[in-house]
């Protein structure tokens, strides 16, 4: 059974082809720069050189359609027709009242066109190439895996906020979490490399990259996890503000006069790291800033690094106890420097890096140094296999079922 | 030299005078229900009986005259003459530009009403006494000591949000942090009965009551804590919000079409314990009605001890360590169950609770067991001494001075 998974930015889309019997992937790719030319593309196939170009992709459609004549064409394509293809996953953020996994009606693109306040860079370009293979795969199984399905054994008391009643049952104003592919992923991956089952383990995954989360997770379920009710709260992250006080927003907005929408934008698109050092959201552009004297760049690492130190702290607190720290996401995986950051000063809770070992890491593995009582691994994600799996799950099964 | 201390809520006036070269308490009372008739008010003297009763008082211009009546009073006065007064220190909350203490000019009070959105429910009322006593003492030095100025050491990537730099240079937007005046106590008393100095201790200083708010104090110094920009942010409170993803805030404002004085308000009278648990603020009323199996009030004290106990985790790896927890304000003096839940859980990281000890403790002590690698205490707070020491340093020695 082969599915297609889709994960789709505001101006990329990225797409694998997954076989669910052997787990292999058979292609990947991602069209960039879509609605600002010249358009870019990456098209590989296991085993072959990879495919580069220009396209003109002025919108998802075009993307979409680019993706699809690659899959066909004889000399780089992987698939001869597509009733080949089983479906489509989407790695989907949120959509209001659905918080699992969803057979794509039109009841779905509602729900998702309802929460673009709430998250406002994915939803429409999610809508927009659902539409695009509405069109180009008619009848065929479309399913969005939202990213918060992880997260729906968090207990009622680490939901909830401080908010009236009546916003929760009105608005189900609350604590979701995202990211839920990529901690499941590093819940079950963890297990198999510590050889110990997922029912005993206690884990914080920290998925640190362009956007950023952590995630408590005990016993194999996600129990806290530190974004909210949106992708904005909890940590820093590259451009997106985490954690605030609403009364710092309603303070600027009365005196700048701004409207929830362009509050929205700020926070989301010119805050975080790059909002502190003013130099950009690219970690490895701000540890360049900072190497060179640049305080606000040192002050922006200083702050994403202290920020993940402290939801380390409270998830061991919460978890009672932690045997294993797992990095992931493009600086947890690569961020030599960051991982040594956070993990300073953790000794107390028996968190000991090896230094000489996180320098030299590369790919999966252990870095904690041999007498720490809790385990450090780096282990890069694979969201796109959990999407592919819940896929094939919701399209044999139904959506309705637990995994 | 004898000071008076001012504590003012929206509709209360407590005083105290302190005698600063003995720290003696001459004097203690409290006017309660000022304009919500019948005003109520307690006058004590130490080692006579109280003085109870109603008064007129339809704003803190009366209760104020009342009380300076009641301290020249032949029966139950404490002074002579009101020259017998220093000044009159006042524990403010927050002004715009201002951190630490201040001799009250025109300008003070101008920085107090700019702040009035930030602190909505504190400032109003401290602007009316201040006035009272400007018109009742004219001359006297009035000092406020803000309770932002003990977390001045805290360091920038500790008070910084991931806003823009331009909401930090345009309005400050940071972090501030309050309750300085307890935080500062625990400090020095939490020395003082350990037998260890301040400048060798790690302390979490947990002030819990209607206002709730912890600090991480290293060495005598604050290095960080829970609330933010405002009194709002950190763990929620008795009908404050806590921290709250700012999409969730415009989700709803959009929704309700509300403006920000009404989410203002909403945030800080109708949310936090009393948001939740629709029962009320005060945790012994829902402590009664959890106890009738009333599912709201559980999931109130549940998510209170939850966000205390995962600040607790977050400042233990902010401290790197900690050699001691303790509990102050009214529920961290009194609420031995919230004491209960909050350590239950921590001993991975040396935190263990005596259950008998806790559950028969008065006073100020220790409730740790015997074999815990941190000493857990109970310590009832001092915030008018504080206030009284810090209000005669700046009559004698100007507010430009460090402690």
């Amino acid at each position: 059974m082969l599915i297609l998974v889709s994960n789709v930015g505001s101006s990329s889309y990225k797409y694998q082809i997954i076989d669910i019997e052997t787990e292999k992937m058979l292609t990947k790719g991602v069209v960039e720069r879509i609605g600002n030319p010249p358009s870019t593309f990456t098209h590989s196939v296991p085993d072959k050189p990879d495919l580069e170009g220009e396209i003109d992709a002025p919108d998802h459609n075009a993307a979409v359609a680019h993706v699809i004549k690659l899959l066909l064409s004889q000399e780089h394509g992987v698939l001869k027709d597509l009733s080949e293809l089983a479906g489509v996953g989407f790695k989907t953020i949120f959509a209001q009242g659905i918080t699992r996994s969803a057979l794509v009606t039109e009841d779905v693109i509602a729900a998702l066109e309802e929460y673009i306040p709430v998250a406002p860079v994915h939803n429409p370009p999610y809508i927009a190439s659902i539409r695009a293979f509405q069109k180009v795969l008619p009848g065929k199984p479309l399913v969005a895996v939202f990213e918060t399905w992880f997260h729906e054994s968090v207990p009622d008391y680490a939901y909830e906020y401080g908010v009236p009643r009546e916003w929760v049952e009105k608005y189900n104003i609350r604590r979701y979490g995202f990211h839920g592919a990529s901690h499941r992923y590093i819940s079950q991956r963890t297990s198999q490399l510590l050889r110990i089952p997922a029912e005993e383990l206690k884990i914080i995954s920290c998925h640190l990259g362009g956007s950023s989360s952590l995630c408590a997770i005990k016993y194999g379920n996600s129990i806290d996890t530190s974004m909210g009710f949106s992708t904005q709260g909890g940590t820093l992250q590259s451009t997106r503000v985490g954690d605030l006080d609403p009364f710092a927003v309603l303070y600027v907005m009365d005196k700048e006069g701004l409207t929830a929408d362009e509050v929205r934008t700020i926070l989301t698109k010119n805050s975080g790291v790059l909002g502190i050092s003013e130099v950009s959201g690219d970690m490895r552009d701000v540890e360049e800033a900072a190497a060179e004297e640049n305080d606000n760049a040192r002050l922006a690492l200083d702050t994403f690094h202290y920020g993940v130190k402290k939801y380390i702290g409270a998830y061991v607190a919460a978890l009672g106890g932690v045997d294993a720290i797992v990095f992931t996401g493009g600086i947890g995986e690569k961020g030599k420097r960051s991982r040594e950051a956070i993990c300073d000063g953790l000794e107390f809770m028996g968190i000991k890096l090896d230094a000489e070992k996180n320098a030299a890491h590369k790919g999966e593995g252990i870095i904690s140094a041999d007498d720490s009582r809790v385990k450090i691994l780096v282990v890069p994600t694979n969201e796109e296999l959990i999407v592919a799996r819940e896929t094939a799950r919701v399209i044999e099964h139904g959506e309705s079922n637990h995994i």
